[in-house]
């Protein structure tokens, strides 16, 4: 039996199929641009070490001529992996937003996808994408078991001192106006990496996922008690094209000094601030070669977000009162040098200790950055939120739900 | 000859009235309600260590007669502080917003004025309450050497990657818009005494300005280096009725699913937030009472009040790379055991231990509540704006500006 991962977008849907009992993927694919006439799916097979990538350019008008194409790969003739659907026994969905309720991996049903909908008001942007993507798989794949692992889970757990605003009651009460954090999948997936790396369950850790978007969070024993997003992915570190934490009053005052509308601003901050806003662009390794050439905007940038990382590495060291071990995950946590050596810089006293040779190479799987002195372990760890999801499913299947 | 310091606000004046070479007040007071027909004005006078208050109830239509009703009581022959008003030779008014230009006490010119005014957009329920008070100042006393001292100068030290925004630099280039800081004229204050008592010009020092407004610095060798208050004063820590620190886009929420205009959320934030907003008090006492009678809104707000501190004392502790002293000061700061208390709970990693004993003592002046084993003193410094108004006139006189 197989084991499928699906992460469905409003207008994408990424996969991922896995054998029942490995960790290994035999196929993942990308499904882009639903609802346009040059959709276009990338699938790539897995064969004994060897990658095979196919793209197919087609129209796409819905997500469920998206999955029946991606049903078709799967069992296409010459690049076969499977036989049949029915060898899919578990499909696997990520869903961003869980909302208070759904806080672990669950079997979906009816009343599953009502709480996931409940949440469209505080999900916009996620939340209706992932109900067309389960609804099309309960069709597609009526025998397999659906299931919906939440990026919010992970965080279920904070406390009420670090997930409630300094804002009235009824805020939170009736409107659900909290921290809810996001990119739980990953965070416990790194987090749970270095409990087993360090053999030491009750570790201090702080998790550090550095993508397009970017949080933080502070573990104990497993357990996530703070987070750096908050109501939504817009708050907390500096992110790709995101401002991060940014005084209230800023909106605020552009509202009223300079007539911008809340939509407006919601582009702004979203779509074209952080990185983007600071430099004219987006991905880090352009931001890091004009870095090495002295590049004001770059430093300037570059500078902001390491500062930012460094602040939070502080305030939850103070929340956990203890450091065991810094973990960086994600495209750049896991690739940028440059952030990591800026964030570890002039951090002893947090017996924090970055190996500069160490930390240029570049290896696979989990590294120990740590210079000899290091009171504190500075791991990277890869996070692989499919797989993630994978185990998840296995675990519950496992359980018989 | 004399030294008056003024604090002028829109609808209210403080002031001090201090000899030219001493650090004790001869008088003080205030005169609130301008505008209306039951104005108050407050008026005590100090005698070898007698106090005797006045209090008058009277119209007060504007600014100029408020001041005017002040120089009658310094010279009211009863209660007589002066002889006449030419006895006054410097005014140092404090203004809470000198932008990125005005970053020193400064003799008031013609030119400063247009700055500070200039600087109306950023500071709308601030500077214009501020002029109002040098010009009838400047009327009335005419002699008078009239020095600004900025509430922000102390933050202008701050390095661009902790006062910028993660936004199009636009913004910053032409709107102004980046963290300001305010509460300067306390946290300089309170840093150099701790400076002295340390005996440490290059200490790394928090100060905690804890009053209905919250602000925290990060000092280093005597310069700012961070600070939490942003553009305006809702930034950052939680406080008596606003906010703090909250998630952009709840505001974007609020505007978009509930309805709310700008001018709703300005009030909501900044009046009915914080403290107020999760326990219906904004005097501490209050809320210290229900804590202690294990009421939950008092305890959650208590909780989540002293556990924003603590992150930033982690933030900070790592922006410093080392911490030689927490100072807390201002009315909740100097008198409020419990805030102290829960801050300094649970935080040995970064050498903070309290002295319980100690900090229950009420006592006067410095403070020392480091335990045995702390590495990091714990000080309560009693901050005096006022008195730092003085000496920036005293010292300003004495380079002849």
């Amino acid at each position: 039996m197989y084991i499928l991962v699906i992460n469905s977008g409003s207008s994408s849907i990424k996969y991922q199929l896995f054998l029942q009992h490995s960790d290994q993927p035999v196929c993942s694919g990308l499904i882009e641009r639903i609802g346009q006439d040059n959709g276009l799916i990338t699938h790539e097979i897995f064969r004994a070490d060897v990658a095979q990538t196919l793209k197919l350019e087609q129209s796409i008008k819905d997500h469920e001529t998206g999955m029946q194409a991606m049903a078709g790969l799967l069992t296409r003739e010459d690049i076969a992996m499977i036989d049949n659907a029915a060898q899919i026994g578990t499909i696997g969905h990520r869903v961003v937003h869980g909302g208070e309720t759904l806080t672990k991996p669950t079997v979906i049903t009816a009343e599953v996808k009502e709480k996931i909908m409940a949440l469209y008001a505080l999900a916009p942007l996620h939340n209706p994408g992932h109900i067309k993507g389960i609804e099309v798989a309960e069709k597609l794949f009526p025998a397999a078991t659906q299931i919906a692992v939440f990026d919010t889970a992970f965080h279920q757990t904070l406390p009420e001192r670090a997930f409630r605003y300094a804002i009235p009651d009824k805020f939170y009460l009736e409107d659900g106006i909290r921290v809810y954090g996001f990119h739980g999948i990953s965070h416990q997936y790194v987090a749970g990496a270095a409990i087993t790396w360090l053999k030491d369950p009750g570790a201090k850790l702080i998790t550090i996922h550095l993508g397009n978007g970017c949080s933080m969070a502070a573990v104990s024993g497993g357990r996530c008690i703070d987070t750096s997003m908050g109501l939504t992915p817009l708050d907390g570190l500096v992110m790709g094209t995101r401002s991060g934490a940014i005084d209230p009053s800023v909106l605020l005052y552009l509202q009223q000094q300079k007539g911008y509308t809340a939509e407006q601003l919601t582009g702004l901050l979203n779509k074209q601030s952080g990185m983007l806003g600071l430099t004219g662009y987006n991905d880090m390794r352009d931001i890091s070669r004009l870095y090495h050439e002295n590049d004001p905007a770059a430093k300037l940038a570059y500078e902001l977000y390491a500062y930012r990382i460094k602040k939070f590495i502080g305030a939850y060291t103070a929340a956990l009162n203890g450091l065991d071990a810094l973990v960086f995950t994600a495209g750049v946590g896991e690739n940028d040098a440059l952030t990591r050596e800026l964030v570890c810089r002039d951090m002893e006293f947090l017996g924090i200790n970055i190996d500069i040779a160490k930390n240029q190479l570049r290896e696979k799987g989990l590294r120990d950055l740590t210079a000899g002195g290091g009171r504190t372990r500075i791991l990277v760890i890869p996070t692989n939120e499919e797989l993630a999801i994978a185990r998840e499913c296995r675990r519950l299947g496992a359980e018989g739900h």
